[in-house]
């Protein structure tokens, strides 16, 4: 089931890059945006009262990513502040796809201001929701469910 | 331009799963597949002679992943040997795009040595050669064409 | 020299523990914490005027880490949010050593609000400024001296 | 109790140098030795006969590491191949100390054939044996201690 009229605007969280995120080509090392695109999950589950380790201890199940689908639009490099989106796009009774995004924040003083963030690296991430004992797939409890605000 | 019929079997690197590759889940931490898909890549391209750094110095540019594509099938557990696969399956005159798969590797004295490797992740990612000063896109080097059997 | 004088508290940043910084003993794997103590030194040299990138296209030069050295007391745990110190102990010409903590801060709930953060983590890093064409020690540029005020 | 004569020769385990392992110095990021180290203590063990997930599965005890001290004496680049070593120089009931080294191995047609290994980063590790419900120390399994052919 598709979801666009459910949230208006992303959830954002912002990102520092650190000597940690970058490689030998002066930029961000391409897997580490998918550390960023979590953190942003992380935060946004957060923000809607969901802790995942508590979670787990009180359903026995965790999230585990199945699909990641990422496009490199420029790179990103040491000190930069990056924005990182996150927007459910589709869901269904045991995984959802959350849309995600990476903007470079323009820096004060450029351009007088009225500086557009820049994309960096868009993508979709799959998750499923499954027993953590054997990693079998399981409907998403309903907390989480009634939290994102995702139809029954 | 597809290349179905330029490489029959797909190179293949080994990857041992240690202690940082894993994570809380006790399992692979998703984002590691993109490192071990490129420590694969770079190993089959060193075993057609080209060593990255050398090839940096040489002609001024240098391969960046445009876009990555992830499946994830199975989990991989601390200790676990993988096999992993890279493969040409599309090349253009900036671009190619490589097919990869990680498989475990079936222990000895799994099921009577019939045993096969079962498949955990597979996924595409595509490169981009770029001039390393600016980043822009550029012919892939002519010593990379021939190394790898593409069409000039 | 010694420092001990120069700074009464030491500066402080906040981290949370993400999926990404755990291992299968479901805690943080030990050799983040040097990615931690990395960020705090660097978002206190950001809070002192110095940014890293800046100063590099400024001066040709940057800090290399040159020793380390951690004691690990207790485990961090995916969700924990982190409170990470750094305090210059001992400065020279070329270089420096930093004395950093990283301590677990007590959720809203724990025992009435008088917890006190609880030590996870500490060590010592030194650091030495090199030119970045050839990483031979240099002299730490007087703009970083002076933002530090380390005696010249 | 010191160990200077229980091995004469450290283990030795290759690890070649990936982009993942670089940082925007075009340098390997100081924190991925303790990854380097433990990969060859993961080697060591193993050459010995000790599989860590499968001790653990067998004991519910784990390895953790609680003090680490290392020093940078000359950088790696892109493509090095490094040679790490692991002896133990110290063991206790629950914990033992192990020195550790990251070399660079010559490269074929450098100086004559006769060149040496030059030292890129030693340091010693301490890891405790603990119960893995509550990471309390624990005696380290007498399996353990026969493989290493430490003292009981």
């Amino acid at each position: 089931m598709s979801l666009p009229a459910l949230q208006s605007a992303p959830f954002t969280w912002p990102v520092r890059v650190y000597w940690e995120d970058t490689d030998a080509g002066g930029i961000v090392f391409y897997a580490n945006y998918l550390k960023f695109f979590e953190r942003a999950r992380t935060e946004w589950l957060r923000a809607l009262g969901i802790e995942q380790q508590r979670l787990r201890e009180q359903t026995g199940g965790l999230f585990v990513v199945t699909h990641t689908q990422l496009q490199y639009h420029r790179p990103a490099r040491l000190d930069d502040l990056l924005l990182v989106t996150a927007q459910v796009v589709d869901a269904g009774r045991a995984s959802m796809t959350i849309e995600q995004r990476a903007l470079l924040k323009p820096q004060q003083g450029d351009t007088g201001g009225d500086a557009q963030p820049m994309l960096l690296c868009s993508g979709t991430i799959r998750i499923g929701w499954v027993d953590d004992r054997n990693l079998r797939p399981q409907r998403i409890p309903s907390t989480v469910i009634a939290a994102l605000k995702l139809p029954a």
